[in-house]
């Protein structure tokens, strides 16, 4: 029997309704739906009875009317719409069942919209809650899969406002049976099996039987695994949600910024939740993610590559840079870092001179002529900001160009004496993260680079006892 | 095939073993373990091989010398015994299946801790891992069972200090069967099957190729999805640990005491964990905790009744007291909380006087006279120690009899003048701790009560502006 007690405990604590306010009922005429517009009426929910004419069949029409007569009975609004959904079907290319189902909550939502109802109300069974669980574990699931499906979903596929309740989740279809045959309703046909693909057709009428003899109460046991696990899903959705706070330090639709150490201490099975919802974040319209993907990213989280970058299907990637995992479909979507860049011309620097950087915002140089000597050999000497640099010019007049690297250029930084090593060898030993590097700007006396401002000065450039004539040169940003 | 590389990596991150130091490995002669003795003696393990011959079949002798040889060919340590597992069954009303594994782990635990072995090491397959998660789904469980067997198991049944381990949990049979085969090993039939109960063969040979008509792929779902579980289980159970601290108050192989205000603000599922924990820790032997006791707890926690008992399946109450949930077999094994109580042999109080409250450690009366009136009014008009009582005794000779309270007690609060209430309602209107009441010292006049130490005194006793002679009374703990 149905308890309806519980029934309404459920509607009022899990699915959180307010009696007074009013519920856009799906009702197909079939024996679980037909109930549950009974049981609502009879508890005194507010109603609205809607019922889509999918338009597949010739006994359509007569359901219709079966659920028009239910609904004028009880003296409640009631809305109707019939769809062409093989023809939906077809220009979606999806299977009938699929089409159906859009359509149909399309079609809900839309009228809940417009009288303005706090939630769409459909009558799934406990039965229907362990078919999905089973479907689930089939194909592949984790915890969000095996938990089946909510009392009450917010933010649904629907919509962002309205709820999607199901508040017979834990009820048997043979109660429901028994509640329409003890109360007189007379439920058409159930063509809800329209809903049903083959797949879940052949779990119902042969899978869950034969698990039945392998334990007779696996019905109960599997539907209580379900609500057991729908709590162990939100406890570490909590989880994930704190640790989410510490992990993430930037997030957009275009990327999401992880902090790697951070991230390598977290155990195992949050890592995974941590690192599926970054990839939620940026690909909102994937139903199921990879195990792969998520598991490559996890040994990439504990060993990352030196060339720190991780092709993952789906269009991501995951990039490195410092203590920093990327993920994003492409290096040009991660935000501007407000680096020093400079564009592909070259720009000039005289002494004393002012120089706006071109291509970044904010940044220019400044340079002027030392006047007294001793005094900047010593400040060159413990010098700790490395966007400044004196420089020698003793030699030679100060004009130096302002250009980005270009294939082939080699330094010789300060302290390494007769060695030079190449531009982008250096790039990497001193970490500059990867996509500054294309449009670093260098300071260069003809073609041989003076100054990687930001990081080093060349060893010719040095001040030394023999200097005669020097320079200050700095970068700042505004 | 096999990858050793990957088992390696298993073997030393999952697993934890350190390839110099000793490990126990069971081998019953047959595929699974054969070839994982092969691959540790490959990869330079230091091993000791044992076998237990069950004593039930015939051909037993021949697995012993074949694995006995095994060992010898590879120069390896090696040990067996001879097991009376049939009687053992008998003699502990068990199957014949659960005496076979309890007594081959005993053996195996007995020699790994006579050899000071890191580890004992068994050979359980991708298929026996999927076997035990299916068994587990279909007996009913939830993150725990289904997340399956693990790679290291400590503590486990049989021992606190050695690690029980089982590195092929996802190398499947097949691959096993390819192993012997390449590499030239002669496994016995394999009567490991002896470990499989009926019901664990029913769902190898009928049940998973069922499953496979449903998806072809579903032996690897299962098995990623015990990964995944075993994850999120690991990740809750932290999350468990760190709440725990936040919920239990007290601990011990007795009583668990919970604060009820921080566990009603957890999460449902986590709050079934605690529960679960709670019970755990109580009934250590139990293997699985019922579902409905801990529902039962969780909708107590969330709604208590006004009596705070709650009598529990496997022998445990809940008793509400005050803002602690207490879970405990009976009333008795809850500590003493140090509260006065009296034995059922009376006591006298004289003025002035000393008297230790015999059955309560370190209670006592101290009585003294008052000698400036005005003084002892004024203080027991703000008197805001419930310890301590001002008492009129102008009427009468101040002696005084300490009892503790009688069936049919009632008492007249300072303040309802002219009405009195029953003791027992009285205690239960004040909220003392129920199992305080029985020997809560009173402090009574003949037989009328005068002061209900810690709670109030009776108002016929108070000082008036008529009182000519007063006492003052304390109940002290040192």
């Amino acid at each position: 029997v149905i308890d309806l007690s519980r029934l309404s405990h459920i509607l009022q604590q899990d699915c959180q309704l307010v009696p007074a306010s009013l519920v856009l009922i799906g009702v197909s005429g079939g024996p679980d739906s037909l109930c549950l517009l009974d049981i609502l009426y009879r508890l005194g929910y507010s109603l609205m009875v809607a019922h889509l004419n999918h338009g597949l069949r010739k006994e359509a029409v007569a359901d219709e009317l079966a659920v028009r007569e239910a609904a004028r009975a009880r003296g409640l609004s009631y809305i109707s719409k019939t769809a062409d959904v093989a023809g939906y079907a077809d220009k979606n290319s999806i299977s009938l069942e699929e089409a159906a189902r859009e359509v149909r909550y399309r079609f809900l939502f839309t009228q809940a919209r417009r009288c303005q109802a706090q939630a769409v109300i459909v009558a799934h069974t406990a039965d229907d809650q362990i078919e999905t669980v089973l479907m689930h574990l089939l194909r592949g699931a984790g915890l969000s899969g095996l938990k089946g499906m909510k009392y009450r979903s917010l933010p649904n596929p629907w919509s962002k406002e309205i709820a999607l309740v199901r508040p017979m989740l834990d009820v048997f279809r043979d109660d429901i049976q028994a509640y329409c045959a003890g109360t007189g309703l007379h439920p058409v046909f159930d063509h809800s099996n329209l809903d049903t693909t083959l797949f879940r057709n052949r779990i119902r009428q042969e899978l869950i039987p034969t698990l039945e003899t392998y334990n007779p109460g696996v019905k109960s046991h599997l539907l209580r695994m379900a609500q057991t696990l729908a709590g162990d899903d939100q406890a570490i959705e909590m989880l994930t949600q704190a640790t989410w706070q510490k992990c993430c330090s930037e997030c957009s639709a275009m990327y999401v910024a992880l902090k790697k150490e951070n991230l390598q201490l977290q155990p195992l099975g949050l890592q995974r939740r941590l690192v599926r919802r970054a990839i939620a974040i940026l690909r909102p319209g994937l139903r199921d993610i990879d195990f792969d993907t998520v598991e490559k990213i996890l040994s990439y989280v504990q060993k990352p590559s030196r060339s720190g970058h991780l092709d993952l299907s789906s269009g991501l990637k995951l990039m490195q840079e410092g203590k920093t995992l990327w993920l994003a479909s492409n290096e040009r979507d991660l935000p501007n870092r407000e680096w020093p860049q400079v564009s592909n011309e070259w720009g000039h620097l005289c002494v004393p001179d002012y120089v706006d950087l071109p291509g970044s915002g904010g940044w220019h140089f400044l340079s002027e002529s030392v006047s007294y000597l001793p005094e900047a050999i010593a400040q060159a000497q413990t010098n700790a900001d490395p966007f400044q640099v004196w420089i020698d010019v003793s030699m030679e007049q100060p004009v130096f160009s302002i250009r980005p690297p270009r294939p082939g250029d080699r330094f010789q930084p300060l302290g390494m004496d007769g060695h030079s090593v190449k531009l982008s060898d250096f790039f990497i030993n001193v970490k500059m993260p990867k996509r500054a590097r294309q449009l670093w700007p260098l300071v260069c006396k003809q073609d041989e680079i003076v100054w990687v401002p930001g990081y080093r000065q060349s060893h010719m450039s040095r001040l030394t006892p023999q200097t005669t004539k020097a320079i200050l040169i700095k970068l700042i940003k505004d």
